[in-house]
């Protein structure tokens, strides 16, 4: 097997640095558009075999050092009882948001086999791989999932789950607590099944400010991060504008911390501390710019990785749909021949 | 006259901390929602009497230590030839978003001479407080400008900003320059009228990487601060999400560095260096909390600014319609209450 991926997780040297992307299977291929065509993303998620298939589009057509299981992190709301939708071209729409502690107290705490189809999409995906490169699992953090629950769909201020979060705060730690035992049964589930990492989605944590984070959402990670500890597969702790929070994340959990755009990667990784790995750090939108100045950025955070071990490449968040497909092949391939030891 | 705001600018003692806040003339106010039922945003920035009146009604109200003219950032792009509209609430649409070189080329160079409706409001509005306490004047930052020229609107991912920016790099720095000119020609018609200070917002500048912004951005903000430098008024220089640039936001320019909420204000001054002064940073959605948890955070911003001269008490960003005003007049209380001298 490919072992890049894991052992730069585990900060051992490596023989050029792994690379992969989120949202790595997804409407910039002609593959997936096709599946698309006939199925819903939930059918997609749903279904074992096509959630497998999806999985291994980019990892058949690239040289990635690692593959993502296909699903959403929204899929744990459905089986706590919130109806969510995924309307085309709008994005996640949930029904009944959750704006009260009865609201709250409703919830369902599942054990997580309510979604073993993704257990079983694993099981699917390893064996198609079959050994090929590694697989990750994994889910959304409970404060991203509670901004989805809270809001009702994707947020600009995130105005009312900010407002439970400061105008009830027994609530609030209550969903946050609800969700990080469901997210914690829900990944062991997926290690068992076969997932050789752990990734938590932490997407939108970066609209918190150092101390609130701390205080509203650290102890509900850390439970996560501790709980999984034993089951001894790499875990990754990843989220979006979080430059001010960088140390935070590291003290809450994760033997790799992502990294987003924002910041250059060695003052992030500093900041982070060289005991733990580090993911990232290209802007998404670099995708879109001629080859030239993909392969400027791509040299830049190779450069400020310093061939130190424990670097595994990323964008700072996912792969958009428009993205052309040849640029996202070629910053793979930028990615092997320039770091090569 | 209240000198508290001029002072903290110049990072002189003051008996008290002095705050005003974002968007402090809005619809939180039933004074303006009054008045926004006659008039449309438009017809408010472009009658001076109106423009004077709204300046005056959070001062008439609150104990504020500083007025900001009432104005929008994206008035400078109607005469340079965009069409703007400010449709009911869903913000600015722009029907003809600049999208190549030619639409760049296009732009109308002015001379600030067709926004002196702004001039004659601040003029009424000095003439109305009567040196209550000071007025300040201000502008969008080029690249917050050309973010909603280029996508037309609000936008997530800033897809068509970057894409112009990274694949045209030649039209993306003239749009900027024609900005910075404009701007620098229009802030100082604004000091000539009677501000006492400007603010540059910069608000969208947070999406970019500290590399992109160097390259990007700064030299077309330096063109601003450096030619106002000599009309010997303060300058701020504000954005959201800037952790990881503040220090480049720095080199760019300004008196007073606006601090978003994420930060912690100790950390964030020391970035800055504290041979500038300091403008923040309550996360203006903790106005919604109860008194006791916004004094609590007040508090801690207070501690964290250490009696320092130089430091102005304002939201991360601005106040949103649907927050009390109780809580507001509370705020301003607890800040001037909390930090005497």
């Amino acid at each position: 097997m490919n072992e890049r991926f894991l052992k730069a997780c585990r900060r051992e040297p490596v023989d050029c640095t792994p690379v992969w992307f989120m949202r790595q299977a997804g409407r910039y291929m002609a593959e997936y558009r096709a599946l698309r065509a006939k199925y819903s993303i939930l059918e997609l998620c749903k279904t074992p075999e096509l959630a497998a298939q999806v999985t291994l589009q980019p990892i058949d057509r690239f040289p990635l050092d690692a593959a993502i299981i296909f699903a959403d992190i929204l899929l744990p709301l459905e089986p706590m009882g919130i109806q969510l939708e995924f309307a085309e071209g709008e994005g996640p729409v949930i029904h009944n948001p959750i704006r009260d502690r009865a609201a709250v107290e409703r919830l369902r705490l599942i054990d997580g086999g309510e979604l073993d189809y993704v257990a079983e999409a694993i099981r699917h995906a390893r064996r198609a791989l079959n050994g090929r490169v590694p697989l990750i699992g994994f889910a959304g953090a409970p404060f991203t999932l509670a901004s989805y629950a809270i809001e009702g769909g994707g947020s600009r201020n995130y105005l009312r789950t900010k407002q439970m979060m400061y105008a009830d705060p027994t609530a609030w730690h209550k969903l946050m607590d609800k969700f990080a035992r469901v997210i914690t049964g829900y990944l062991r589930r997926q290690i068992k099944a076969g997932a050789q990492a752990i990734q938590l989605f932490d997407s939108w944590v970066g609209c918190l400010s150092a101390g609130d984070y701390l205080e509203y959402v650290v102890p509900h990670v850390q439970v996560i991060f501790d709980g999984l500890k034993r089951e001894g597969v790499p875990m990754i702790h990843f989220g979006t504008g979080t430059t001010a929070i960088l140390r935070h994340m590291r003290e809450a959990g994760g033997d790799v911390i992502g990294i987003d755009w924002r910041v250059h990667l060695d003052e992030a990784w500093a900041m982070v501390g060289h005991d733990r790995a580090v993911q990232g750090n290209l802007d998404p939108l670099v995708l879109f710019a001629p080859l030239h100045e993909i392969e400027r950025r791509v040299e830049d955070i190779l450069r400020r990785a310093g061939g130190r071990a424990g670097h595994i490449f990323n964008l700072g968040h996912g792969i958009l749909p428009s993205m052309p497909i040849d640029h996202v092949a070629a910053t793979i391939d930028m990615v092997h021949k320039l770091s090569q030891r």
